[in-house]
């Protein structure tokens, strides 16, 4: 017996889910569960199933693929540990949090390894037994320092994510090309709001009443990519910058933890640079 | 073309989700939305979807109910306004808030009338045109009152669901039976805490930090019946028990109007004295 | 006995609390509560503080000022009921919920009237025996249409505060400045994102996960005023931008009735295009 | 120059915070902050101000417990970090929370040790160089097993605050007593909700839509003493009582976190057995 992660999309049409859930029932496979969406808009249709039977996996992505239009994407995923590289750079809350819930076996992650651009991390990470590599960007430009960690993540094969915990330098597209829409970021703030930099100095500028925080793929665009996931808490006139920047620091981490743990359930269509999260 | 609610629900086996599908196909139904959930725990499955064609919806009831096993229940709504009673005492915020949402259409409901065992509201509910009708409890026992109100709901057909928007007085069995499944109350508590009497007291005198608001369908046992929709608000010490039952009415009239609006989208599966929403 | 609400701001320096104090002290006052906020970055201070005793409010106010720093600005506001109009455009639901907690009595106002660019509202406001006035735009420019509501505001004397309720056209410096930090607008978004028009429809296209409302003074910059207040709610992918709208509308009506309770009740500063509340 | 937290509770009465402003402004200290409530239904005053300024906390303390009623408690306190034991069982998400904080700064403490009835989180523990002890409780009854935590702890000097980190045994009265209002647990359900065993199991079985988790004091009734903190998640018919167990995690470490964080910062008063939080 077997369990498998399956995804579709496809543009709309009717039939679909007939098509699907007859070579579900033809294979004698069991739905465990079953999600879908249509944006009508978009004229898209999306599907994820948990199902469980006796099929080799290449056969029933070959079995769906025949009888859906050609348009279509399966993907048959057998569930298992999928592997990823964390950057960071000096903060500790949202790694630390990664790092307690891989050692208390909640994610089905390996973590390759933790990448940062200073080493202040590094006697933390190694607490872990996890790999810790310093790349420093000094007397590099932003071209050369990219082309180092690169070839550094060449070295791991089958990465699955990157995931940004409070990584603070911008990747150019060259980079996000070659992982795209799996490079998982942590901004500080309720996107759209507060783009940039300091986003906690905008939001005490702008005298708001809730602060926020955004994860997201990473694009091109900074702070632009596909939202993931998002969570605000309440401030007051007595919170001054750092106050919110502490604060927030509670809300980064759980929202960082929740999108990582969305992706590696493959819970996750990315689109029209937006996520639908089944 | 006609648009149907479809629900469905039987003990779970496989090919279900195959079968209704195929009934859809067969019969060149658009599947707008589909929702399903399997218990699997009671080993039951439940099933919502909208869609859309050219057939009658009695015959797509029977198309379904003959692919289905016996113990399969299957229902085929066209949606319509539904026909909702409201019972309320004393207070009006709960009343006033589904009576500015009916006004302002948002709604897909007729208010039949509003009863209440005294007249403080009467003049409020005239502004909005809608009957009401008094039926005092003063000189009756429990049994004389309800027979009284019985009587009065006899004389409006096809009843819907009756909403107890802050209703003070207790329900027997007799009543409940009735309108089995069919009655949704607000808890001024988040349940089951603070079951009965005073729950903002009993509140304040526990200390909390945090205050809700209970949305359920009423059954034989007092603040027992299967919750539809529950919320809370944040409080600290300088609340007392007046305060929290001042902040607590933007929560109860929230929850109720939320669990209203779920039961008449025909969104609410009751079993095993809990709710399954889609 | 009198019950005072006693406001102060100033210069932060030491010994204020000791000034007030001392008054309070020595007029026999008895103090009910006390909040106080420094801000550092821009040495302020602020106090407000409810007393209740034998004493002239006038009097109060002069010994304060007496004894604190020319720079000091205090105020001493018996409780009664504000003035306040109301402007709407074509929405019900925050103008609504302001006139069902009126009815309620649950608001520090008198609704002087409802003032709207349409008569759309023109038979739902007169349900509550409030003055409805229609003021239309056609025909006009924006300056002639502002003069003919100024004009009309004129004609009602000791307007607190002025309640834009989803009311749908800018007003100019010249509007704002009459009535500077007195009138309380609804946006719905949670700024700064999403500032301008159809909010919701920019939130859909950026795909956020959560939409929200905010609440806050009118000044000559869109949507930029001091907030008040804000709220949000989670929202996903099957929401459309209509869904959001229709969503949004429960957070508008909270946040908008919560700014005004907090306006009426005199627990609002405004400084530095910000507000601290108490 | 110093700074002091000074926390003063008493009877009310009138010129209570004349009394104290003009200690602090006699003796040249600056105010940075002040919170004040007053019990009316008690009839009990509660202060805690910070001041800075040239003055030994001995002689403050003394200052103001002349002036002030002899029913009052004064205590002057100069921030410095605190003793805390932390006590756990198997689970390492509370812990792990408390130890990334600690490890990250964030937290005015000392952790002295942890201790457990089993050795399953010691190689854990070890990664952050805190001492843990074992102390089984296998052939032992809970007297036997108690005093041997009791021997333990007096081991240690100047214990500050027991943290439960999800311990798992009851302490009895000899045990509390000792620690009066100084041990802090976390219990996983929304209190009074389900008291006692497997909470989540119980919420499942009543099929709540909420979940939470609450942070309190101990005294000697199971889950009764005064409560610090609480917080909830929103969950639906799709989670079984172990989904509940998993999300409900991140709601308890994030709670007792906050609830240490408060004690730490001498920001709670227990009175009533509630509490007071400035």
């Amino acid at each position: 017996m077997s369990k498998y992660r399956v995804l579709i999309d496809a543009n709309d049409e009717k039939g679909l889910v007939y098509k699907v859930s007859t070579v579900f029932y033809n294979n004698d496979l069991n739905i465990l569960s079953n999600s879908e969406f249509v944006d009508k808009e978009n004229n898209k249709f999306f599907m994820r199933s948990v199902v469980d039977g006796d099929i080799e996996y290449s056969k029933l992505e070959k079995l769906l693929s025949d009888v859906l239009p050609s348009n279509a994407t399966v993907e048959v995923i057998a569930p298992k540990k999928k592997n990823i590289i964390i950057m960071a750079t000096k903060e500790m809350h949202a790694l630390g949090d990664i790092l307690i819930r891989h050692e208390d076996g909640e994610l089905e992650a390996n973590i390759l390894a933790v990448i940062s651009n200073y080493d202040d991390l590094a006697s933390f990470v190694a607490k872990f037994d996890i790999p810790f590599v310093t790349i420093s960007h000094v007397d590099l430009d932003r071209a050369e320092h990219e082309t180092k960690i690169l070839e550094c993540l060449a070295g791991f094969k089958d990465i699955d994510y990157i995931v940004l915990a409070k990584y603070m330098r911008i990747l150019t597209p060259r980079f996000v090309e070659v992982y795209e829409d799996r490079i998982i970021n942590i901004h500080h703030s309720f996107l759209p709001a507060f783009i940039g930099a300091n986003p906690y100095k905008q939001a005490y500028d702008r005298g708001v009443k809730i602060i926020g925080a955004t994860s997201h793929f990473v694009n091109n665009n900074l702070d632009e990519g596909p939202i993931i996931a998002q969570e605000v808490i309440h401030v007051d006139h007595a919170y001054g910058w750092k106050d919110m920047q502490r604060s927030g620091k509670d809300v980064e981490k759980v929202v960082l933890s929740r999108a990582l743990k969305l992706a590696l359930e493959d819970r996750i269509f990315v689109y029209a640079n937006k996520t639908v999260i089944f």
